[in-house]
């Protein structure tokens, strides 16, 4: 279980999501509340747009809390679209490769769940891959490979098609090996101009996800567990969900698997 | 605060506290359960005596439960008398040299503790120190700058003494430049030869300290918190209690910093 | 020996002299030609001003060539007032608090160069700090300890003049201790306004410095060797000499610690 | 290009060859004289057989130069069969999964060299791999697949036929793809009791290896570069060979791939 941290709208510091809050996202890689695990330690990373297509990224493997360097990165930083991640590792070691978010190319990706008997699926899954994305793959965590085929799966052309597919994909390997089908994903992604989430399980058990306007005018943040106690000003997004926002605000729409074409 | 475990006896491999146990070292690095903080995961140290007088040393700034080399250094490494450490840091950044145990010559220790006001004390203390240990110290935190006090106080002469002397001139300065006498001292250290422990608290609020026979025949450890749910096996060392283990078994006596004369 | 680039003007990014140039700082890490040792691999570190008066710090204790944040972080910063550092550890151990740039408040410094007999002057030198400036010391090199030397002697007020005390100091101290007078200082610092930078040494072996045009229109940078092959863009700044990039443009003054009065 | 350095014999302390010659493997991290990189900085390792059937290890990604803990370690560890080796990194970034010597049940590998087109010929040769061995794989580097490859070729039964043939295979295989067919091995390797080496280069133009006596009493060390001046005491194990070290003594064979069967 990890945390973590979106924001899309004007620019805003990363220190105003990462650092600064009552319950900011370095807090919560001490102390988080709504997590199954309270301490996220095993590494850190921020991804933010600025003026390339494709995002800046800083992230290292101490805990989020002793990193003097990510504090004033944080703060000099302005940014209108950035996604900031703090770990706890549930497989694949602690080292920068295997710290979220995940960029190829102007996309970035970041996740919070698990996948069942991965150890069995990874293999499989890595066999999907085009040999570019294949090269392409420097760590060994599920996340990483879940955004790869991602890419794999159209995420450019039909982004919450895309990750459909993907769960889709990985339900169906599961069951296809006779293995424990079990997908629990809380994931943030972006293209540099619209931030995507899902929330979704296979057994209705998704990390939490939570949004609320943030900054400015306009903007939204979406977090694992809210910033501070103002409870009125967040909403939990509900299982099954996806949401999209963008230039014209808040989209929220259902997501799930179901009726999704098997690839196995 | 953190968390330590020491051995003297036959020859242990350290993985024995430190890995192997049900509340292993490592365990407590993620889930102390008699500490004011259940997460020491600012760095870690072993320090063992082999077949030189000084002793050997590993310390490094991941938390101990994500690093591969501990695991196998600890279980390769036999000694007859070693200190492991985990830290959780109340002062002085996330680095190496400021991961217990510290080394000077053959002499090593490690601490579990607190000096009231130390940003007000630090200087002063320093000041005390000769030219060649003021040039050892390569930290910051309060802990290395007592070990370097008691070698200046004589640690080597009189080891118990020496720490008695450190203690007390840190109370009397605190009381001389009308700063609050906060003194928590749980500490164990080592010449190669005997394994010295003290707890001690000016306020009587010393962090615990347990010892109990470990080791193929007559070794003795001494930890922060049990290594397993054996409470026959655990006594508690009372504060104001300084434990030696030599080759002769196990000596306590009472330790304190009354009647001490002040060095102000 | 170190190799630095600082740069003064219209905003500019950080890789226009970390990582672009065919001689950029990243490839002086591995292959400098003009320095006593072509391998700077002991940290590196970046400070650049931006929005707040404070600048902002990215340091690491990898060699530069193996940092992939250092590209990453150096691609997306765009800033009018940059230093950029990597390290050749002469005397303090490879850490983080070891790397330039140092910062303190809103000045930022870094430094090539030595000290001659550093382990018998550095305690006299720590002894002329104030409390504050004492307590901000986190590292051990000799050039943290000349610049906080230079804040106690007024960097605020009078930058070259403190800067001149420092050294004069330096070298009256090591006089008096019967020492080696051997200041060698190539160095260059910034209040986010101005950028300066001093090349000096007691025997007129200071390393080298060079200055350029650079950037979209009236930028200068400044740097220990040139970051290309163009001869004819490369200005050597001579031993004893001080150069100051404002608002108006270069200026080149004398710079020595002769007739500086006493102060030890 | 790396530099490495192996021991087998009466117990020796790793120091003898790690830190205390006079151009000791630490001093050829810095400056290797007959390497193609003269800087090997991207990380090290140790592995040692001590009393389990397995080798301990230690390696972290900062140049051997700088890490103390190495240091340490090296003169308090006693083996009687170890492998030691610095990086310079030609492919797969410097983490510690990329470091050597690799490490697999009671096997230690490490590599001096290349793969041509490695880039093309990866995940061809990673499909090789059983399930486990693919598993097993945590790192990027051409070096570790070719130790896997050899376990999967059979090294536990035949070491140097597997060896053999992982080297032929990679050779059909880049010819079968049309690829430039370049491989350079100088390696070494031990399942605890023997110690192998191999020297050998599809171009002939295979990295140094040289032999010396070394150690109380008929002991061999294997480097990459003698590690001292005393010519006379190191033989130059030429281009096409294995090297076996045993209880009886040195075996020298002649190496290559022709005549191997195609497995393409």
């Amino acid at each position: 279980m990890c945390r973590w941290a979106a924001y899309r709208g004007e620019p805003l510091y990363l220190e105003d999501l990462v650092s600064s809050p009552a319950h900011s996202l370095i807090e919560q890689s001490h102390c988080a509340t709504r997590a199954k695990t309270a301490t996220n330690g095993d590494g850190f990373g921020i991804a933010w747009y600025g003026d390339h297509p494709e995002p800046g990224r800083y992230r290292d493997i101490l805990p989020a809390w002793a990193d003097c360097n990510l504090k004033s990165i944080a703060r000099q930083i302005r940014s209108p679209l950035f996604l900031a991640h703090v770990r706890a590792a549930t497989g694949g070691g602690t080292r920068r490769d295997n710290c979220h978010p995940f960029v190829h190319g102007r996309w970035s990706f970041m996740h919070n769940g698990q996948i069942g008997d991965f150890d069995y699926l990874r293999r499989p899954m890595e066999s999907m891959l085009d040999n570019d994305l294949y090269a392409a793959r420097t760590g060994s965590t599920d996340s990483e490979l879940l955004f790869l085929l991602a890419l794999q799966f159209g995420l450019e052309q039909d982004p919450l098609g895309a990750i459909g597919e993907t769960l889709a994909f990985v339900e169906r390997l599961a069951e296809h090996l006779e293995r424990k089908v079990l997908v629990r994903f809380t994931a943030a992604f972006s293209d540099g101009h619209d931030l995507y989430a899902v929330r979704y399980a296979s057994d209705w058990k998704a990390p939490t996800l939570y949004a609320a306007p943030m900054g400015p005018s306009g903007g939204y943040c979406l977090v694992s567990e809210p910033l501070n106690d103002d409870d009125n000003a967040w909403v939990e997004i509900p299982d099954g969900t996806a949401v999209v926002i963008g230039e014209n605000g808040v989209d929220v729409r259902l997501f799930g698997t179901q009726g999704l074409a098997p690839k196995v």
